[in-house]
């Protein structure tokens, strides 16, 4: 690799290099901070003397574009730089697509938001202090040798055997999912499957049906491909199947954990779910997002696993399980669709990184993801049961919780109304991060409540965090 | 986690337990090998006592259902596991946009077959045996220690900042391109950066202009999308610009190193591109796929840094320079695009894995990056040159060089019609693997011609290989 410098001709190579360096700098091509090469190697490459070179480096020193550092070599000094872009959206043939993406709304939070506040109702964050490093450490190292194994070229589309066969094993076990390995697609997180799927499933205006309120990013997606998304709405046993409209051609649901609500979709409903999506030839995607914790009640089983005919896409993730900066979940595909779902995977991005598959395949073979999954269930499980005694208890004057079986948030509706913004306003400032499940509502009228996340918050906090929040209630109350 | 059991009231617990076992081993559900949990923990889960499951698994045992292994526990016995399946594509409302994606054809080669040539004149694939796993293993530890750090959620869509500068830097010393880290976007590979990157600028019907000869999966993406791909021919100067349709929305090129044929764009043809795009308001895709390999003659400037409009989207891949297999490559974008783009990579997986992105920030700040590009480069240049003598030497009668500055691989055209079906056939036999360039052409008449990638094969293979080539094309003319 070499500076990127071009010299026509052999005439005036001092002035030319000059030139060009200044002009690099001052367009900030070459940035602040970055090292020059040593003079011998720029000589070679250019064939012009080391000396002229030493000249150069020395006269842009002096005028302040380079510094030296003294046993180190030489650096480009800080300096603003600019550079002139005329062209709009508004000039490109493509104006109105690229307007409709810059417009959609970004249902993904700041990440340097995160962790500001100390007791955190946050959503979808897992409990880090519990996240195994060192076995972790082990397993990518494993990752690096296997690299170090294969041919240097692409590697399966469909992911690894190893994760798919790991994958297959964990969701029959602990979710009654029935699938053989090549069923398994391997993608980077749920929202990557919900990708691929429906890109093969959909096309301009087709309807797709979605939960109401339910999960922002799911809808969002199948919007900006060009489908028509109808809000269906839910009620306590889940989604209301029979508002699903004629001509539905994609179903996406939450039946373990309703986003955001909580319920889980009662057997009936699941019955009546297959038989419609059958009449209507439509395909189901089933977000199991955070079902690996269940806490009471029977297991209620998957809608895969009744699915006889081929109707359902289960989609899972190691979001909550493990880290969502892993970017590893998968979809089990049904047999209709499988083969141009692979398809779309491939053409996305050819395939899943492979050393965070190697190391997922590994943590998962040696048990280690079921051993994680237990401590984090034991620990979840209080904090919810912390949750719900101040809900059902002191804070039962306000918020009403809704009954839920799995997952690691629950959702509370407020019984009167209240100012909602003022009060997540006034909670951050008393270091207690709450948040509304307003925005989860998409054409059915809001609800007030509140989504209450407990991955991120410490046991020990919540107790604290529920007395401020009473607190704050009373106060609001007053007014 | 549990196993996933439903047990229906108090009545006859042992028998429903010995059923449900016993069916989810028939489906396939509980997969051979699979570890069943001990039965202290499935009395406690079930509220069963521990007895009685002692009892069924030793029932189940004696059916061959299971196996006991001493001090191991119990395991589920191997045996076929089959599932009814019925629906088909033809039962779906999707069934034509389910099939449209099944027939599209894969580009990408099983990596199965990958390494079972000795000598493999293969394009695409990076010296394995430079790679340095040392350097690699310590910035992947240096990667999970920053995880550890992390406060558990979702990262940065457009990629690590750490990351997105070092590419900046990186692209603005060896290629001359001109960004700010907030152009950049960091993706999973190239095809990642051109789905992203088109999703914003076509929609149904929208033209492409792409080279013919050239990328498959590139043209295949943008027809997935709906897009009328038209294929523009090109001479030794590169694309026919003049030969871009009206109405042309985007244009994908690849001017440092024409893929397949090899040859760069010349500057006369990269400023007619220029106009032209901006005559259009069309979006340039420049793909500068492995350019960092350059061997002769005076750098050429990128299109990127000859654009003063903010018509370029430059694409760039860590598949030639590190491995395929981690996935990382990225685009800078022109400022009327960018907000969309990267809307559109969050919409598509929110952000790259973390784990690969810290370990190459790492690796390229710490100068190792550029170390091993030296070190590929030297490797490379050997390796092109004995082809390069020996195409116009001793094979000369037959094949004639496509004239190229850089990348990893030569075109080369056959001067006389040859049956070359039969020739890559007899040559694997020799353990020779070569490539038909014809599979690149679209809409123009094939030529007959190989491309012959020098990333795989070791220097020392090589004459013994082009040996086994010539001989067989004397061969062959013998007939």
């Amino acid at each position: 690799m070499e500076l990127h410098v071009v010299i026509n001709g052999r005439k005036d190579l001092a002035g030319q290099l000059y030139k060009q360096l200044r002009g690099a700098i001052e367009s900030g091509r070459l940035a602040a901070g970055m090292q020059l090469p040593p003079t011998r190697l720029l000589a070679e490459q250019l064939g012009i003397s080391r000396k002229t070179i030493s000249d150069i480096y020395a006269q842009l020193t002096y005028e302040n574009f380079l510094i030296g550092r003294v046993g180190k070599g030489t650096y480009v000094n800080a300096r603003p730089s600019k550079f002139l872009r005329k062209q709009t959206a508004s000039d490109l043939a493509c104006a109105e697509t690229v307007n409709a993406w810059r417009s959609l709304h970004s249902p993904l939070p700041d990440p340097s938001l995160e962790g500001t506040v100390r007791r955190d109702f946050v959503g979808g964050a897992t409990s880090k202090g519990q996240f195994p490093h060192d076995e972790w450490r082990r397993c990518t190292q494993y990752a690096l040798r296997q690299m170090q194994k294969s041919v240097g070229f692409y590697s399966h589309p469909e992911g690894l055997p190893a994760l798919r066969s790991a994958i297959a094993q964990h969701i029959a076990f602990c979710r009654g999912v029935i699938c053989q390995d090549s069923d398994v697609v391997v993608c980077n997180g749920t929202q990557q499957a919900l990708d691929v799927i429906s890109r093969v499933v959909l096309e301009k205006g087709s309807i797709v049906a979605v939960e109401d309120p339910g999960y922002p990013p799911a809808r969002l997606l199948f919007a900006s491909q060009g489908a028509t998304v109808v809000g269906v709405p839910v009620d306590k046993e889940g989604l209301r199947v029979d508002l699903i409209p004629d001509q539905t051609r994609l179903i996406y649901v939450t039946p373990a954990h309703q986003f955001p609500l909580g319920m889980p979709m009662s057997h009936e409903r699941r019955l009546a779910l297959l038989q419609r999506a059958e009449e209507l030839g439509a395909i189901i995607i089933e977000d199991d997002y955070d079902s690996e914790f269940r806490y009471e009640g029977l297991p209620t089983d998957s809608l895969q696993s009744l699915d006889e005919r081929g109707l359902v896409a289960f989609v899972g993730t190691f979001s909550k399980t493990m880290l969502p900066e892993l970017r590893l979940g998968y979809a089990v595909l049904p047999p209709a669709i499988s083969e141009a779902v692979m398809k779309a995977k491939q053409f996305t991005d050819w395939h899943t990184s492979t050393l965070p598959q190697w190391a997922l395949a590994k943590f998962m073979t040696d048990g280690e993801l079921q051993k994680h999954i237990r401590r984090c269930h034991s620990i979840y499980a209080g904090r919810r049961e912390r949750i719900l005694s101040r809900l059902n208890g002191d804070l039962s004057p306000w918020l009403e919780a809704i009954h839920t079986t799995a997952g690691f948030h629950i959702a509370a509706l407020f019984k009167h109304p209240i100012d909602l913004k003022l009060l997540i306003e006034l909670a951050r400032k008393v270091e207690v991060g709450l948040y509304s499940i307003e925005g989860f509502f998409y054409q059915e009228t809001p609800r007030s409540g509140l989504l209450m996340g407990f991955g991120s918050i410490e046991t020990l906090d919540i107790d604290p965090a529920m007395d401020r929040l009473r607190d704050l209630l009373l106060q609001m109350d007053e007014r």
